[in-house]
């Protein structure tokens, strides 16, 4: 049986992510996969505790190095026990958030050193990376602006300068890394879905990809 | 100022730390030195959680690798917001478990590659290791006994050849690590506290260190 393939969602707060996926899943379903949806940080119940510690809000400043470990114990745990078994038993799985988010939130946002995020993902998924990435780009504001009703986790309180590094982070990323499709998720939603549903067929009308 | 100096205590299940680290840090205090007694995992409130997420029982395997990086992601908290501080302020910092704990379970214990460990160990505490540490040393079995009462946590839970390749990767350690006393904890307390109390003295005696 052919192996399954890996495709992630990423993106700022705000731009998307979710309703995007659901879009996704459903043009897979529609092509025969069958897809396993799942999320970062979690997972896994104990990935999913490990989210709980990273999020929440908290007085004590966090270390960005502590930070970065708890998003590999994380993601390790669930690469492990759920992304790799799936894919090894031919299903697609689709991601919102992996590790083009920590080299935006944790290098990009928190300025960890990006050659230690390389080196932690190679141990924490040694030869596993998205065959396609589908980066939601939106400015800050606009986005902060649809989470306004929610309430806030660690991440979502941080300054504007945070949220602009991690874009630009996530900007430099998309043109270094062949396997990040952008997408300007500023526009109206029918447009956004249309551009998606586009690059998912041409990922899946590549020959070897499907 | 002069800069504090680290101390650890490290040692399987039941080999006697907490008891022998109430008397260190009292030969400490005789001798003038203002201490701060810690432990690991924890340390920290964030750190705490995370010990909490490390040790509790549950049904899911664990991964080694996501294991690794919880234990380091709550240290680096453990040595930005208390060690490091408390060592610049000229205290003395006394914690049960360290790093060498780490080469013992996961590296020993659980079969992640030592130089991993000391990778991630170099990532987590940039430049920071004890300055002396006493092994305590006990069979497992003996160990076992004495911990029979309490309620087992995850790493207590686990099998007898779990803690013999503990034990034998704290001796390999010891025999490689200067730094490292290695004091049979096998036998009666006031022999093994004599010879905890001899190793703190030559210590602090040797030219340099106090």
């Amino acid at each position: 049986m052919p192996t399954g393939r890996f495709i992630t969602i990423e993106g700022g707060e705000g731009a998307g992510k979710s309703t995007n996926a659901d879009l996704v899943r459903e043009v897979l379903e529609r092509h025969g996969f069958d897809v396993l949806a799942t999320r970062e940080p979690g997972g896994t119940p104990l990935a999913e505790e490990i989210r709980s510690v990273l999020l929440g809000p908290r007085d004590e400043a966090v270390e960005a190095m502590a930070e970065t470990m708890l998003i590999f114990a994380a993601r390790a745990q669930h690469v492990a026990q759920v992304i790799e078994p799936a894919l090894r038993a031919g299903r697609w799985v689709l991601c919102e958030r992996f590790t083009d988010s920590t080299f935006a939130y944790q290098a990009g946002g928190r300025g960890v050193d990006a050659e230690v995020v390389a080196q932690l993902a190679e141990l924490a998924h040694p030869g596993l990376w998205p065959d396609l990435t589908l980066y939601l780009d939106a400015p800050p504001d606009a986005a902060m602006t649809r989470i306004a009703t929610r309430s806030l986790d660690r991440f979502e309180r941080e300054r504007g300068d945070f949220f602009e590094r991690v874009r630009k982070a996530y900007a430099v990323r998309a043109r270094e890394q062949p396997h990040i499709v952008h997408i300007d998720a500023s526009r109206d939603l029918a447009s956004v879905q249309r551009e998606i549903v586009g690059a998912v067929e041409r990922f899946l009308s590549t020959p070897g990809n499907a």
